[in-house]
């Protein structure tokens, strides 16, 4: 049996390609999991592949990859051109928020899905919010990512009536070191209906705005 | 400066009603939140109203209430009739999960919004999902609803292509008491696109259910 | 050696009497802690004294307190009058929040230290809070105090000048339970200058005004 | 009384032989409770033995060892022919599983005992599951070999006959880093009778597989 | 869809019957799935019974139950006589441990496999375990039961060659309440090949037993 | 196999009686277990016995106690004459910490050690430890009770030459709920030689005391 | 919309300026973060720039700094000439909290505010509290600095009248690793009005005293 | 106010002198202290130097020190001849914990106290206890240093009459990484009067055990 099965029949169970997640696993594996994927569907997206693991990545994989390196992801074959309409927004409360925020950005653009993106929206101050809350207001799906107290999650929730995910990050020190403290304040928010992800977890931010916008269209 | 200011705005910008949330108010409180909902808007959603609070309330107040003890909600005022269209799955994994299924249940009726329960559907016996696994798939949402280890979640994950939201219940014994390992093991699941709320948070779910079915309306 | 032995001579050292802490005292030791601060100061505080605590008092003890079972305070002797000047604004984020704030309010009062309450400013209906920001800016010693996600305070901690005192609430369920996330958020709060107290800490609060408010005199 | 001191007794006892765990040891450390274990059984599993710390022992030992990066196992001495009957399976969820699931496979080796690996078997991709279901339910023992939310125990759980061996990995982030949700999860699991092991334990769980097979011959 | 669905398949998938587990479950809901099972089988097994619920449950049922308080388990219908082969070993460290030790004893005998209970063998007096220390070898698989730090799980680890199944209890105060720190000693000792199951959990450890037992015949 | 056996020996080994740990016990192990104390030395300590279970006891046993409901003590046979020589002394921070302190000082004259309690000696209040250091400097042996943030214990530290002995109490709230921030404040004192027991543990820093006092005659 | 949005209005509101905290900042990110203060404030102050991070700024920013190594905090323009009045007292436990404690005297010396620092007054020592006891009480605002077991906050809440701020350190090893233990033992002292800030936050407490100092001007 | 204030006089006070802690020191601070406390004593021992911390002090000190790199201790001076009478036992659990037992050894000899090294001695292996229990009986002091889950604290606890200390280690991994586990099973022993250290602190069980000398000469 071999050490690395794709899953290549998820994208018609439930609409969604399987990426390669590359923490963990060797250039080997990378490698095979991504020639899996290219047979499968022409193209793949790499998460969590940072710059070490990279570098000990096949030659002709790695030179094959368009790599970001704030997000540490990287998309094997063409990117699609974004559809005109129904696009996520995707909020930061400070500009460590960003290597997540782009790998939410990242994967809906590679499955398809316009985005945009609001940079340094915390609401110590307030008025960056406010000043973008009728834009915000528009869209169907807002992905909030934020750390340290995760204030921003439950103002946005107060405002906006679309669907929000809240992506808790890692940035912190002290108590907020890890993200927990982020991720409880969105759990526990007093605005109603916010949804949340594991710390850092942009990818599957963008999977589920995919799912709502799947079950949209 | 009252004691209770009912936030009779928030359906204008977020397009859902705020409820009554019971714990940790006295009678009184409750009664006075209560009647200023009805005052903005003829109707009232009040949660967590467990028996002994309710026995506490004013009389009239008391049989004023529609109260489901399972699900510790009353409604005051009348139920709309649903909306034919755009249902919701809820889904539980053991029959100790259905208080909080309930909660979900009767919040997206007081919404207008249809709902349908499926319960009892542990993977420790797969064939229980398996066999209604085609009637789920047909819903753009689905609310899983589970304690313990929470593995319902990762499954129907794999097998569903709708916005699910994953509701940990405080269902559980030793490590499991309380309802962390479920909520940890939702926020960590393998299955891409999964969105988490708070442990035993059915009314959070039921509005994030709503926010997605604005957004597609 | 008594096994009470009250510290009368606190409030020469730091200016703030020593008050009874009335949890895990037997009625006989509230009462002997009790009389030897009115001994020393002709008056007494009592603190966390629950109903069933009071009623186990010896009845001249009981009825010669003045109770306030919200707070669980008890004032055994006159309440001065209040200062004219320099008053300390109490802000609350939700009705169950009322009995730790009114703690500290009933702290400064017993102090003769003026205090104004606002109550149920929760930042998921923002326009609270941006109704009385003028007002509050206005005061040099701002008591927030808030339960679940605590976001009030980033907010606050935003707008506000003065010196903010933040009490985290144990208002909350699920990972809120206990006040552990309202108190690691006011921590790790990305406001600047935010000052903590554990959790329920009314009474800490106030003796950190009056603490200011003492250097400012 | 020497720093290391062999427990050479210790196949007569309980029929397992004690292994040298090489963590926190000095090289000269290792050397010498292989050193011993040679002289007692005349040859000897070293587990947890990385690339830095194989690279400081001495010379001759170094060459003499059968090394394997993936599980950090070395084996001293030759390997036993495995016995033809009752072999053990190995089923792990991801790739980055595999570490722990090769450190078991070479403890049932030493000893051995036969194994059969199965990897790649996460059931957010159930039907990698079903499709060895039936010949995983011949096996008398299966070890469980997974990380992150850990839906793999449960799903096994249910469906296996056999003597089930969960051992949670440390693969993860956010809340899933380190372990203790996969452990948590098997723990808690709402399958009946589930055994666990300690996080990233692949060398106990292969020592209670062989607890048990000695049991059966 | 009923709220209620018996697993009465299980048996024929895996070996085990499903017992009720009665925590969380209302007396309607314990009589349904209780009649379900002996429907299927012919006799239950409720575990978690604690003496409110077993009052609460319908006359019949009640009079129908063969119950013991110290293990809160229920039997309905007759146990059967008991293999005189393989018997399981049953050793608790105090006597606070003797309710989870009986939930797994009870277990066992509703299953037809003889086990025998040795109790108050802590290793704080060591010689309670030497003198049976022959006795217990002689068992293909010993349940340990013990709360507290757990210590001997270890010390039976290293003297005894069988199955050996850790059931740490939540008897402890101070840092032991709850029973997680007999749990990670039983999950972290020295001695190889520990099994572990959740706090508490006698019953896990039972259907374990049965597990390795039904490999073995 | 009997379910209560007292370990009578272990007077002989390690110079402690046994005592009997009530918490947990049915009043039928209760009176089992002090009669098997009695009948091996004539006298018994019991501990953790709170009053419900007390009026459990059967009459004549309950009858024959010498009970203290505020340390839930209670002491089977005449208490010794205490030694004139070496006593210990007790040291608490708050009134609340009576409690602990007095199950040290029944435990301490059961063994015929004298004891002495100085109470309500926190450091807030500086000279109340102050104005009794030279006493406490003469004994060899001290036992400092704390809740709280336990600073009691490193000021004692830096002031008392003797060995010191810390128990935590459960006493506090908030973040100090449940005695960890006494205990972790004991465990990482800055003050030098400090040892600490399980919080609440009186009982175990007596049997510590006695220790100490056995090597020193 | 840019990544990196400067609150230069911050200053007009809450009287504080904004910093650039540079963790988790690329070399680009804090540029351009510290251009735009400078061009709204005409200087800049920077935390949390490490060694590698510095080195990585471009050569110009990198040598217009004034950088501080023990504080992490660079100052970019001019330090203002401090106010001859009102100071501010600074007190660390021991040596290791030094770079903490400078963190908040070169925010307070950034911002025109007077600071005296008090190193190595670490209560193991209590003698070298007592010696600068009378010159502390003399300050109206007090910054207290300890790791480990933080007694420090509470004998000096104990003693001082003026305004308490306790900032606890990551200084500890053990329990006391990441300063946990220090920060709650802040939180729940038992002397009265102790303010507390994150682990580490020299800049916050600074910020604090900036608020109470300006309420007192 | 110098940054370093070495505590001469604690000797006087409390009979032990103040070692210099190295850990979170820059070298100068490091020299600084040894320097004082050389002024004050003669001789210096300092504690938690680490290879780097060593190279980088002023070579003249550093050439100075009679180092240990396995306890990462240094002495500054003579070591004293150790009185021939009342010895320290230290027993170890296994190899790894060999640094930490080495550091209470070094700390013992500086103090010109007599020590005797047991290593290895897991309870796993039982007969490695058995065959040395009456030597160590002999000793008016113990100190045991374990890891992993720490079941050799309450195995030599009811076998051994002295005082004994427990110094729990960060050996282990998984659920016992850090040495959290091994530090709650010596807090919860069943086994009576055992006194522990916080994790790692040989130091502090060499001057607990130097306390309890002093106060038997």
């Amino acid at each position: 049996m071999p050490d690395v099965r794709f899953d290549a029949d998820r994208v018609r169970r439930i609409g969604l390609p399987e990426a390669v997640f590359c923490t963990g696993k060797t250039p080997i594996q990378i490698a095979t999991a991504t020639g899996a994927a290219r047979a499968a569907h022409g193209r793949c997206l790499l998460t969590r592949l940072d710059a070490a693991a990279r570098a000990a990545l096949p030659q002709d994989l790695r030179e094959a990859l368009d790599y970001d390196p704030l997000s540490r992801t990287a998309v094997l074959g063409d990117m699609p051109s974004a559809d005109a309409t129904d696009p996520v927004a995707i909020v930061t409360g400070g500009t460590a928020d960003l290597a997540v925020a782009t790998e939410a950005l990242r994967t809906l653009r590679f499955s398809g899905c316009p985005a945009v993106l609001y940079a340094d929206v915390g609401v110590a101050g307030l008025w960056r919010l406010m000043e973008i809350r009728e834009s915000l207001a528009a869209f169907s799906t807002v992905i909030l990512v934020a750390g340290m107290e995760g204030a921003l999650f439950t103002v946005a929730g107060g405002l906006l009536p679309g669907l929000l995910i809240a992506v808790p990050t890692s940035v912190g020190y002290g108590v907020a070191a890890g993200g927990q403290v982020a991720l409880n304040a969105a759990l526990s928010s007093c605005a109603p209906g916010l949804l949340v992800t594991n710390i850092d977890n942009g990818y599957g931010a963008a999977c589920a705005a995919l799912r709502a916008r799947g079950a949209r269209s």
